[in-house]
């Protein structure tokens, strides 16, 4: 069964311990360095961002895990993205990586780097040669808020969650945190998240992450942007003693539900952190040809700023929610399309109904609720989630003048 | 040589006579009737919206111009799009159709028929036929501009354009009319252009026409949404009595770039007018692999919130450029990449150079200036156009509550 975990964490699972601290690489002196570390190598599967511009401690780790499949620590930076950084910025990621891993004794190549911040400006590597020893001094197994704390940058809230699975062989845990994008100063546009487990992980697992992540980092969107620095990466130290492998097919089943309910619950408070963001709504596209349709309808309808500003304005607009569908260059018959907010009817086979607008209205006053469109061409359903667009994200996003 | 004729519009080639009137559609009592027509049928080049969920006047066009690739007239109605109105829309389409045929003793199937205005509204039919025969009885050479405001929605400004190219036969001339996307009533967002002139064109042409879409309209970005209505015709009714066959290779070429300024012209009068728009960006993509790949990247930019927030806040903020070109999906090296700001390069080889800070403000606070980013991969150049994001723009989209 699963459950989930009042101020769970990056270190509820067994084996993990964490720290974050002031560096003082943000000039507003909020924390800005986080370590994550697993009492024995950890299995890692990652994926990074697809932006042809990637940040230099992408570069860095994706190199360190061609060669690698498990890592000891994460070192997380924010304030400063480290991209556009050059060659320079490669060897500052590289010397970061080496200060943990002398300070901490590990093997060379078993740390990654992660930065998050301003685009364009080189790390201040004194004060991160300063700042490692402390961070490694802080470590402490009960510290997945302080972690979650220091890898923010003007995110609103803090993204922790995790969830325990009993299994016949015993408890196993699932924990993570992530950053979204508050972007109140230009250039950062990072979503970072780190997921851990204590369960033993075959490497074919990465399929299955792969997966989560399209339908829970992949599925979100604020404002349609790809940042240099986007990571997701799930570390599996298999300390909780039980192998996945040996799981039943129910129990097995039961991880990876709650392997996805840690992520999209992460990636869910990204949106409703996101910057000027007053609602989340989820966007579901229904009896589509292909999972891989209902969800590029999904999301695409979630970058329309049409579509978001009437969220913004507490309009019922099934125009532009039809429009855009019609738009995202997925199969669709508008003749046949029906379309829901909430459980209110307002399209049915593609015609407008006569429908209670009180109901109508009270639903798009809520914080969040559910826009579903039934398509009836297929089987295959997929869920978005995205903000409306307000006046604060203009104001977050254009007051800013360098 | 090619001259712009002041006033001009899509009566200024010989034998087109246009009216616009007041048809009631419209609570506000603007002109929202318009009617365009050649003195012998035209060859008619079009191109229709993409999206899926199409209205029922494109869905009779499409019908019309199956069967016939000459046209009469056009008869345009702003107000309502007749979309999501299902075969009782469709029928309303034919009907207005046969009514001017009717009323200006045409052959069936001659006129085509163009909507904008608000989604999932029935055709009010009856003041249709009471307006047909006044628009009709309204039909003068000289009403380029009459034509021009009656189908507008919510634009600020006309937006109608012709040339003059003096050829060794005679001369002949392309004229324009268009309307933007002024969505401050929800659902309304469709860009309608009428080109006319007087050559004559072989049905070949086609290629070069679409083309120019690419060019023009198609290059142009408000705020990412297509929308159920989008039309752009061109109509060739050869009054000139000149042959574009029979022109020189050089007359020829001048015709082609006179097309391509007038529609370039009209979409930038599209952008220059979008919704809470301050400010007209042409992004400048240089050196990529193919125009198609420079075009994607241009237009990727081009829709890009960060970037259009930034350019409303005149932020040069290169990092959310490079950042939104990376995401593109096109090719490019980072480390290869020069970015401009009108004449002041900010970025060389992928990183940032000092610049002078004062000159790169003077660039971002005009009104209209150029982004280009250089990509150093390939020889092809492509140009997008897009707006900024402003207050304005979510308060014309978030403010009306059906």
């Amino acid at each position: 069964m699963l459950t989930m975990l009042k101020d769970g964490g990056v270190c509820t699972p067994k084996g993990y311990s964490a720290a974050g601290i002031r560096a003082g690489i943000k000039a507003s002196g909020n924390p800005d360095l986080a370590l994550l570390k697993s009492e024995i190598p950890a299995r890692c599967f990652s994926v990074f961002t697809l932006n042809r511009v990637k940040a230099a401690p992408v570069l860095y780790d994706k190199d360190v895990l061609e060669h690698a499949d498990r890592i000891s620590a994460v070192i997380v930076n924010s304030g400063n993205a480290n991209a556009c950084t050059g060659v320079q910025g490669y060897e500052d990621s590289a010397k970061t990586a080496s200060l943990v891993e002398e300070a901490l004794g590990l093997a060379p190549k078993s740390v990654l780097v992660c930065s998050t911040g301003v685009i364009g400006h080189m790390m201040p590597m004194d004060k991160m040669e300063a700042a490692i020893p402390r961070v490694v001094a802080e470590l402490k197994s009960d510290a997945s808020e302080s972690f979650g704390r220091a890898i923010l940058t003007t995110d609103l809230a803090l993204k922790s969650f995790a969830v325990e699975l009993h299994t016949e062989q015993g408890v196993v845990c699932i924990g993570g945190a992530c950053k979204g994008s508050g972007m109140i100063h230009p250039n950062m546009a990072t979503m970072l998240a780190f997921i851990t487990t204590d369960v033993v992980l075959p490497t074919d697992f990465f399929a299955e992450f792969r997966t989560n992540i399209d339908d829970s980092f992949n599925a979100i969107t604020v404002d349609g942007d790809t940042s240099t620095n986007d990571t997701c990466i799930l570390l599996a130290n298999g300390m909780s003693g039980i192998d996945y492998a040996t799981l039943t097919l129910t129990e097995q089943g039961e991880f990876r539900r709650g392997l996805a309910w840690v992520m999209q619950d992460l990636a869910k408070c990204i949106v409703r952190d996101g910057e000027g963001a007053t609602k989340l709504i989820e966007l579901r596209v229904e009896k589509a040809e292909s999972h891989k349709d209902a969800l590029k309808m999904a999301r695409f309808i979630g970058t329309s700023n049409l579509a978001k500003c009437a969220m913004f304005g507490e309009d019922p607009n099934w125009g532009r929610i039809l429009s855009s569908a019609g738009s995202s260059g997925v199969n669709m018959i508008a003749e046949h399309t029906d379309l829901y907010f909430g459980e209110v009817q307002v399209l049915g086979g593609g015609r407008p109904l006569e429908c209670d607008k009180e109901a109508l209205h009270a639903v798009v006053r809520q914080r969040e609720y559910v826009v579903k469109l039934v398509l009836h061409v297929g089987d295959a359903s997929a869920s978005a989630y995205t903000c409306d667009l307000s006046y604060d994200y203009v104001k977050i996003n254009a007051e800013y003048t360098t």
